[in-house]
């Protein structure tokens, strides 16, 4: 239990009973790369089979209690919300943000509401106020908007139409939110358009939230920036604006990788959290941040990796939470810059995990979820009932 | 006819005619990226259509005399590969290039020859010996290998040991070849491997190629790359150490966008055939290098693209060719950059569409391939045709 | 004089007499890298012979007639601004964009503006009021900020303070401007600060231009962003934002390279001319923007270099004004990539420099600046008279 | 003291008992950027100087008794090599490495061995000439070689001329070494050439070094590499390769940015050393690898950054020695992906400080060294003496 001696372990563990991270539905079904995906037996194919899996982490970690949807591969035909809703809290979890899918249907090939045609552009913009709909019914606080909208080719469109259409958009949908819902608006430099995309970066997101309305943020993928992007600025410079609305977690080496949310480079993901903490301490109060987690594993269970996710999420939460806000304002102080960067990797060094099994033991909660859930049989168990029925086939790159 | 007056256009036209450029079987075929595919009626699903479209574009183009084969995709089954290079014959067109897939079949999830399976290692390495055999029945003198193998996560797996299995694999396919066969080594730093890539970039290529044997060189595939590296020069050190093999072709802004080549930077597409045309120079000889085109269009008509990059192609192989090679010798000699780089632009600047267009002519060829094809009607044509008997459908992200 | 068909030269002639880009006073010194300078004797060392060699260089091109000042290295102690002005009036040329110099004083090793020490914060505003003031007395129009202030580590500093203390900084700053001055911020990823800079990229110079007043817009340097970063789709999206003020050019292919304009990706900028000229057109007027060079040149001499600049931009100038608007309007309304692309191309592609020597003949300039500036002696001579007073040695790495 | 169960802390004290690092002796003076430096008033300026502050980092941290040496700035006019060595002695460390300096001259503009003028050359393997002898004076066993060659515009130079007078060279001046040495060849991407660098990679790096002769081998600077590049990858296959010599050690964030190590993506200097220890575990024997320092610091004090150095290295290198071989490898045997990351991750995550504070202390050195030499007061006492006969100028950018 060797937390630094300024520590107040017990405010630590009140702060982490408030640190939720919500995980996906698509997160439990199979992805793949272009060049085709590998199946795993285990991996949800229905809207129940997915809220299953997520109520599994959730009874493992405890601090995900709510699921993000995707509205084109959740709510197909006629799925009743209020009845998924209904599902889901009979399984101790409950709907989280709601995620329009206006880039599968072959109709977006040029775009959805960048499309040239005005007929897609309405259909995309339905799609959303549909969604919109879907989320009053299960009581979702969260529209989370991700466009592949762009280009491939240089003189394929203009830019500025194109952005036009998108402000014009993103404020009907805006306008048809109810009071106490927030639309996050996501960026990403590339993939799958690979000359120009219409969101590239914050900026633009920012912009055109700017553009939507007064409930509208910014939301920060972690693997959608260019290499080199210093992520933990941009997340500080949002909040500063007050423009920042949550993100979407995942780590990357190369692209947007969609690999699990530290495996990569820990040190940055401690590094954006500290950055929220700060601005928290500072300002004395939570921010509303909604933490999500979006990721695609080909190789990984899907199960283990969200909660092998969720575990370092509140890791590096808890690192961050433990750096000496005051010497580190001292050391500021002074221009010392060796001590500054000493004081916050004294943070990051402390080995966390003990007082977080320690934790864990308070809430009744398994010291490893990880484990627990291996020893469960969960997986093996859903691994032959769904095995059975699925296609052992995958479409594949050519 | 505006070329640079040191030009003798009878040479260039002669050396334009032992340029060619091979086309790839898959880029006929409907692909896409990880969210989906866009299905285009006119894309060919069989090898015969995939050699009728690639014979169209060599009708049009008259240097695309050769198409490269994915034994996988393209010899499903009991298909016999001598009666494949009669019908190609028939076509106008021949067998060029083959390429073996040891990355599709679920068996490959965690890698091919770097598999820690010995049998999965066993299975890839005898699809390559199968490659050999149907190389030698087409009359192919290439095969041309690019592996997925890696790992998406550190820790996943013992670098060094898949090291040496990638070593006696290759090694053992390498003393199968017949004589007058290569053996073509690709690299790529990333995707669909997150973490490493066995064959990461071209030192790997090109140590591996040395440790397989003596007729083993290194492919370049342009958009292999991580950003802000030189390919030319990558391709002129390969040249001075007898190494360089051929060539993949296409052009990307960010990652493998496989886009059509020249789209992004036609620059360093010149820089490139520059550093091949200058060693040609000095060493007063033609090097043995494969032209070859691999590229993705999940957006631009099949053939049209396929037509558009070999005029590209062409175009700056042809402004290569202008460049004055005496004045660039005497201003280097004098250390001359400003002059230098001024007479290297020189070529760049020259439009030789019009020169191109009169070549094409003096062979009885279309001036303009593209809008001749166009013209042609054969892409209406085939749209109905195969149009009418292709799924509609397409595997989604999630 | 091979123009495309549609071409109205008169018009095309016209709009380029209309064409001006001004460069830097500090492109006529000796420049180096961290490892050292490699002195020319040619270089200028005073204001009066950098204004020398920036009429020199209009003199040849007729398109320069304005010459940016950094006040640092050009105002040192009592040299008087309105002498200055005349100066430069007498040459030929004018007195641009006034840039202050808030980095290189030992001062500003922390920081300018966002420094922790209010007394440094204090200097820096106070030399930026010194510049605007100066800016009064010289006529100029355009007041061109950038920033060096950032951190090299982690825990270094408070970024959310220094973003209040920038914001405090330039309103002060900008509420100092006479009505008919604009305030440009520039914005740069890394170097000289290595972990975090304050203000990084474009939406970071945006919403300080926006919290400084409304006459400060956002300036491009188009050297200062992440590999991969699409500049023209920033400069297309600020142009529809009214938040474009300017440009520093210059070309990279790695990092800050500051290498000659188009001399590595010749295509990008022919792109981010098209999308100013394309919004021009759409506007039915001229965009108000600040054509400006910024380059460092440790190895070209100074004034070819930036003729051969000047030379690069015209000519990619004009290919842009050769983009036929109406038959690309009339693809991308039938979505077609193929012929939309090449449309773009075919005015890329053409060889504008017989057009560009007609044109230069028709203003009574030499047809080839670049050969006349060599064939005028004026290198040669400068060389010798400032060579004999110049210092042999320079600053080394360590 | 949490050290994993199977820990065997006495082998572990033993192994670090072996583990030295090499500082260098211009990571005492004073460096900066291209915009300038921040002058120190306790940097080192004399070779002596520098040697007093190496010991000092060595008398705290117990892992650096030597020095490397830069000829140019180390040894200039008539220092006797004989002289410097004792006076090493004298302060208890000994000279590392002999670093040649052939970038700094003026002759060496467009470059040294590939220099177009053959007096340059020549000068230039005189100049690595006279550093062997130098090294066999000292008794040291490292040539360390970097160069700047390359040139900053395409068409500049000749690439396959300038790699082949890179070959003569190198060999050259590797068949004067004594048996003894060891020649590193190292390898830079850009900067400060920014088109083509001759010695791009670890590919050409290690081609040079087969070239030059037997005992040459790679030098891996952990900043010279593109953004994105997998380092622990290539130290694996160099290692295989057995063409692994050494290490130059920083962190970066953006391109050679001279961080201190680790203060920017420590897991991944973790990996580096987990894939030497992992190698070194299996094979049953060490490496002959020499660690050396090479950073440049223009805010942080010179020394403290140096022990800062140390330490971060002693941390990461023991919790790679921490990683539990026998439990990954039956995991990798499973594929166990999310296993074999945990177990590598559970290394990682462990807090060593404690067990390296006792270390310390078992071998008489302060238990924390940055705090001990904090407290010696050296660096007031340096800054005193130093500063009062140092220049207070520097050279600027322009």
């Amino acid at each position: 239990m060797e937390l630094p001696a300024h520590t107040n372990e017990k405010a630590l563990s009140e702060r982490l009973d408030h640190f939720e991270i919500e995980t996906p539905s698509w997160g439990y079904a199979d992805t793949g790369t272009r060049f085709g995906k590998f199946l795993q037996p285990a991996a949800a194919t229905t809207l129940e089979e997915k809220l299953a899996d997520a109520a599994e982490v959730h009874r493992f970690t405890g601090c995900c209690p709510s699921v993000a949807v995707h509205v084109l591969w959740d709510f197909p035909g006629g799925l009743d919300p209020a009845a998924v809703a209904k599902k889901a809290e009979g399984l101790g979890v409950r709907i989280g943000a709601i995620n329009p899918n206006v880039f599968q249907d072959q109709c977006y090939k040029l775009g959805s509401v960048a499309n040239r045609d005005p007929d897609v552009r309405r259909r995309a913009v339905q799609h959303m106020l549909d969604s919109v709909t879907i989320g009053k019914q299960v009581g979702s606080k969260l529209l989370s908007l991700w466009f592949a909208d762009g280009t491939n080719f240089p003189g394929q469109a203009n830019i500025r139409q194109r952005k036009r259409w998108f402000q014009e958009a993103l404020h009907t949908v805006h306008e048809a939110m109810p009071d106490e819902m927030t639309m996050l608006v996501e960026y990403k430099p590339f993939e799958p358009a690979f000359y120009h995309t219409d969101i590239a970066d914050w900026g633009m997101a920012c912009a055109f939230a700017k553009h939507a309305g007064r409930r509208a943020r910014v939301l920060v993928d972690t693997g959608h920036h260019l290499l080199g992007c210093n992520i933990e600025h941009i997340v500080a410079f949002l909040i500063d604006e007050n423009m920042l609305g949550g993100f979407h977690f995942n780590d990357r080496k190369y692209a947007d990788d969609d690999l699990t949310m530290g495996s990569i480079d820990p040190y940055q993901l401690f590094r954006i959290f500290y950055e929220i903490v700060a601005a928290e301490h500072e300002l004395g109060r939570s921010l509303d941040i909604a933490y999500m987690v979006d990721q695609s594993h080909n190789l990984k269970p899907k199960i283990e990796a969200m909660i092998q996710t969720v575990m370092t999420a509140q890791e590096h939460f808890t690192k961050a939470l433990l750096v000496d806000h005051a010497a580190l304002g001292q050391a500021r102080q002074r221009d010392d810059i060796v001590l500054a960067e000493t004081i916050l990797k004294d943070a990051y060094s402390t080995d966390v995990r003990p007082f977080l099994a320690e934790y864990r033991r308070s809430r009744k909660l398994a010291t490893n979820p990880l484990s627990a859930f291996r020893e469960s049989g969960y997986a093996e168990r859903i691994g032959k009932e769904r095995g059975a029925k699925k296609s052992k086939t995958t479409g594949g790159y050519a």
